[in-house]
């Protein structure tokens, strides 16, 4: 089933057709490390559409690097390659490898958890390392530090042009590094999750909860729930909230419960940052739990 | 005559031609949220040419990217469509709209006052509602949060690649949204207008006064002229400034009248901050006045 | 030779082919300039590819913009124009100019120093002046302060497009602006040179010395070195550094020598900022010199 999958995905030659790769980095943008990437990319082929995710993932931040890829990935077309560099480790034995999604897109990366989200929510048909002595930019043998431009958007271009094909890039691996998710769940008239990410200007939490529970508990527009958020088990905050269509539904200042544009519940307050209100981190450790009025 | 522009203009397919996408929010692009709405317009066609205005408005400022877009847009080619989101209201009852403008650019944004300084200093030939029931990314219905993403982006990617026609996308409407602008004008022998914005890194001031009100004043390069710029009534500058054709007429430090790149007139420092110096801001309230010297 | 090369490129057409412009400014992206930039490009043509180096320069850092360039460039396909434009002196008489490379880039940009690394390692086959008053975008005379649009962006699309020449765009120059550059060296048993530029988000110090030194000093990965540096001769950092193939070959928060994507020495803290830590600055008064020990 899924090897039939990836063969119409491959017979389709999606990412020739699309000449599409995205960048996502914690490089920032204010020196000449991303357009030197850009460079490499255009330099295989001028015919390729060069975008970024985003380069302002936190220095390291392997964990948001994952989440913002899953976020956004789903709404580029089939055949879209993202070039995904966050990479501690660079210039270690961690491997390079590019991962082909349920989706159909290309993913080329190190092996350091980047792909942890996608492969929850998204799915991997296969993953293969990349044999990175052979494939890299030429003249490039000697820098050890830079594989973002060297390796990963030398060879994303040359995915997405057709000048290297991801069956011959290297050998199929079954294992790869994955950081842990606390997975969202019904226990008995609440519903339990994690606090996934904070939207960056806005200062929401966005929980992994997917808003199809709200049917299973019976749960309306208008209604309120109790809203319980812990960190290691200790509890930071306890209140009752109503579930708005939109921010608009309460006064300025007011907190909600809202189902974000990834279809998940999320907590705000109108106008304010409910993180920076209430003292909220992400990541693991934070536990939110939305429960039925007894 | 507006008819007839307007005819033109839709006869001539301009946007079809153009296939040119530029993005305009106060999103920050440290998440993925501009990247997703790049990739809905993307997917819509890969052929489209997306570019970015600014994604850095301060959050929730209309009046700011109303200004903003006024100052790039006349920039870009007839038949480019801009999609502006800026959008504190998002999921309440406020309307969906594309403007057609007399300079044959197409704008898709929320009825929220965006469209202030460019149907004052362009002009509109016609705005019409969308319909966003009928007019949105497949699957985003249970999506009340973004439509920034599956709205805005889809239909302007759709308008550009000719998926979608202006005088098909909804009725035409007479009213929108416009916030209050002062108007510049001479009075007797002094120039009064508006403090419109801060030249974001170096801290002028741009005013909304056309320096070709110089001439009819008498006014020559080298010249000087009592500036008074006041808050509420409330007298915070005054100085006499000589109008300078540069920046370096003037010493390092001082301070100098010129015409921005918007051929307006400004005040600067010469390498300073002149906002910061002075305490000036921007907005309703703010009064600038250029007098001749008696 | 040189003129062999030169005549080889213009008559390639490596501009027209490749079709891309690349900006580098101090503006920031957070009003409409850049925008107006790209705007102007796109309106010579909307087949051109248009592309950000960098738009966070410090404001009016000539030495910064012209590291930053030649950081970049070499990447880029031969063919590509840069239009660069960090010009504290613009509406001054300083020349405007175009630059070819030996690498067979072209580069628009104020005379002003923004070409001195360029010059330094990569080299100028020929610099011309501009005649900005025949070749600026139509209805731009009055503006004397956004050079950056009117004229640099303009004419950069325009060779890119094939609708201006290189060679018919003004009068050749023997004589260009360049700023001080300190010249790497091997003295002794010793590498002397200059802390070039800061990494930006790492803080890591990147010097002007290349790897090839060390073969001639017979100094291999493992080896340790003594590193001294100073500020206008005063000793402000003295230690021994081993010279590590990548960042885990130390311990979290240990300081290394390493050779950095551009093939140069660089000091590092593994996951920290050595600048900060340290104190270290860039650019002119600063030298840094590696000795081996005895």
């Amino acid at each position: 089933m899924k090897n039939k999958l990836k063969r119409e995905l491959l017979e389709k030659k999606a990412w020739t057709d699309r000449k599409t790769v995205v960048f996502l980095s914690d490089f920032g943008t204010s020196d000449g490390a991303v357009s030197a990437m850009h460079g490499v990319a255009n330099q295989v082929s001028n015919t390729l559409y060069l975008d970024d995710l985003t380069h302002d993932i936190p220095q390291f931040n392997i964990w948001e690097a994952s989440y913002r890829l899953a976020q956004a990935l789903p709404y580029w077309s089939q055949g879209t390659v993202f070039v995904c560099v966050v990479d501690p480790g660079v210039g270690s034995d961690r491997k390079s490898i590019v991962a082909l999604t349920e989706s159909g897109h290309l993913i080329v990366t190190p092996d350091n958890g980047t792909l942890t989200h996608i492969a929850d929510r998204v799915g991997l048909l296969e993953v293969r390392t990349m044999n990175v002595d052979d494939n890299r930019l030429a003249g490039s043998q000697k820098s050890h530090t830079f594989f973002g431009r060297d390796v990963y958007a030398y060879n994303g271009a040359r995915l997405a042009a057709g000048e290297a094909q991801f069956e011959t890039i290297g050998d199929p691996i079954t294992k790869i590094v994955k950081l842990r998710i606390e997975r969202a769940r019904l226990e008995g008239r609440s519903l339990v999750g994690s606090v996934d990410i904070l939207d960056a200007r806005y200062g929401s939490l966005w929980t992994n909860i997917s808003s199809d529970f709200l049917e299973e508990l019976g749960v309306d527009y208008g209604d309120e729930l109790e809203v319980t958020i812990t960190k290691d088990g200790r509890i930071v905050y306890g209140y009752h909230l109503p579930l708005c269509k939109c921010f608009t539904d309460v006064q300025k200042g007011e907190q909600l419960i809202y189902v974000n544009s990834l279809l998940n519940l999320a907590v705000a307050v109108n106008q304010g940052s409910f993180a920076a209100t209430y003292g909220i981190g992400t990541g693991e450790g934070w536990k939110i739990t939305f429960s039925v009025l007894s």
